[in-house]
């Protein structure tokens, strides 16, 4: 019987630079890279609804159908691999909920974790790694290489998902590392390797 | 300011009538007839989902995307139209989950129920009427009108859903009233009738 493989779970608001790192440090330790929304064939058509603005929803439906594509990948992508021993990187999970609905829209925080158990049914990462970046160096990044800055609407939403992820980093049921991610990427990768080489990595 | 209308639900397995009790119910009131899953734009894809075995999923996986549908239904469609004043009658809403995912298929009810907090947020039916029939004489009807009676596997099931429903009517937080659906139409008429006359109709 194999050993379980490690699970990291990388957050962090746009431009944080979490994608980057979840790929990288995947490819380090020869796991298993994926991510939230849209890594299944569930997920592919949710998440060309949920980018798709031509259906208004409201925060909760919403959250529910995130949670939908999470229990399609928590139950049939993430656990069967950590079950046949690969180690599992994704980019976003269960926090992406709390952190965007729960802080950043206002969907009561009780029920979307109560909501959230239905969906992962235990499958809790090891690590939770979050990229904290300042809204000021996120929007010079995005000026960069999207040409596209948050608005000002989305700035105050985007303080609070921000503000809502180190709350979640001090108080969740699991444990979680804070990294500075206004750093450059070379520093950053040094931090985020740091952060994770005392996890059983299989590989 | 108008009266809030009144909303009630119709529950049962395949083959008990209710959706042409709700039918029938809703045009004698003057009431919003409604179904789910799928009567919004966002249900119209989850139900081509929902219902195409080409995705295989999870039970848990499948009463998320069904709570999906319920809170666009309950937010988008049903409490504006109860807000208005007008009554609605629906063709399954919060029981069928608790019923079939949960009594049916083994999903945890407690987490179920929690979830529905999240989708339904108090929109809750002033009744729900179960019509509740013999697994013998809806297969009967279905052999009759489909020529697709339940599988061997299925009959199981639904004594499960059957008996989940009659549980639930038993103890849930809003009143239901259980109709003998047995009956044939007419004398059916005739008991749902009965059992809605003392709600406050507007029409």
């Amino acid at each position: 019987m194999s050993v379980r493989g490690v699970f990291v779970a990388f957050e962090g608001v746009d431009a944080s630079g979490k994608s980057t790192q979840a790929r990288r440090v995947a490819a380090r330790h020869d796991a298993l890279f994926t991510f939230e929304p849209g890594d299944s064939v569930l997920g592919v058509e949710l998440r060309r609804w949920l980018l798709d603005a031509a259906i208004p929803m409201d925060p909760e439906t919403e959250a529910l159908l995130m949670l939908s594509d999470r229990s399609h990948h928590a139950r049939r992508v993430i656990a069967p691999a950590l079950a046949q021993g690969r180690s599992v990187v994704t980019d976003r999970y269960y926090p992406s909920s709390l952190a965007y609905q729960g802080y950043g829209r206002g969907v009561d925080l009780a029920r979307l974790r109560a909501a959230t158990e239905l969906a992962i049914d235990g499958c809790l990462p090891d690590l939770v790694v979050l990229l904290d970046v300042s809204l000021e160096v996120a929007n010079e990044r995005r000026a960069r290489d999207h040409e596209d800055r948050f608005e000002s609407a989305d700035l105050a939403f985007h303080e609070r998902v921000r503000a809502g992820y180190l709350e979640l980093a001090a108080h969740d049921v699991v444990p979680w590392v804070v990294v500075d991610a206004n750093l450059e990427q070379t520093d950053l990768d040094a931090r985020v390797d740091d952060a994770l080489a005392a996890l059983p990595w299989t590989a």
